[in-house]
């Protein structure tokens, strides 16, 4: 009989910050997320927030660490963390409304065929690609 | 008459390493994504590779930039990306073959309610959490 493959599913996303609650306050107010828990976590002596987009499963795990955490290394900035994209429809009012808050457009906007792209640098640094595609609208059916 | 609120979706996550190729290959390999695209980035003198799971909209975006890129400073490992999770059916199968390739798990396996955790550190550190969620099989109605 053969072998059903394996299922492996790209599920999350897991950041680390320095400042929990500020992270969380700044991905929900900008960025239109949900908090859909918190938790203390004894054995890594830390705390981490999972956010969700709505009408989207995939999701955003905030880790902070206490500096006895026995699993965390001193936090350094580093590159591993290109940035976090997200789409968005409202594209200049929503950079309007992060650089009005001092998370400033680094980059762009640039208009790349049908997408729309802006680089900011958000919340601890952390860059993010704000970005709409403009999809195709459908011809509507004329009535005759 | 009343704004529509915005509507804001994370869409992506944006990785960076130091060889592209490599990264593809284990992403592709050992964690079941299928490359979707790849493109060469003049602007930044770069390239990058999108990446999906299947039955996964949201997708993993792994960034390369030459040493003269106009957008990237030096890589140096730092501490904002925490990890990846990845949810499997095949979890022992997963960490063995993660293993077997030189990819060991460093934290557990635990287990915590329905889920079971692994923590694997992958290509080029880059931690990963391999997870397992056992949901409640639905009972079959019984023929009477």
């Amino acid at each position: 009989m053969k072998k059903k493959p394996t299922r492996v599913k790209f599920g999350y996303t897991g950041i680390r910050v320095r400042d929990l609650d500020g992270a969380i306050d700044f991905f929900t107010k900008y960025l239109g997320m949900k908090l859909r828990s918190r938790v203390k976590a004894d054995w890594s002596k830390g705390e981490f927030a999972n956010l969700v987009s709505k009408g989207g499963e995939h999701w955003l795990e905030i880790n902070w660490y206490s500096d006895n955490s026995p699993i965390a290394v001193p936090f350094r900035e580093g590159e591993e963390l290109d940035h976090l994209g997200f789409e968005v429809d409202d594209f200049e009012g929503l950079l309007k409304k992060l650089s009005d808050a001092g998370y400033p457009t680094r980059i762009g906007p640039v208009r790349m065929g049908v997408w729309e792209v802006a680089f900011v640098q958000g919340f601890e640094n952390i860059w993010l690609d704000i970005y709409k595609i403009r999809r195709k609208a459908r011809k509507r059916r004329s009535k005759s």
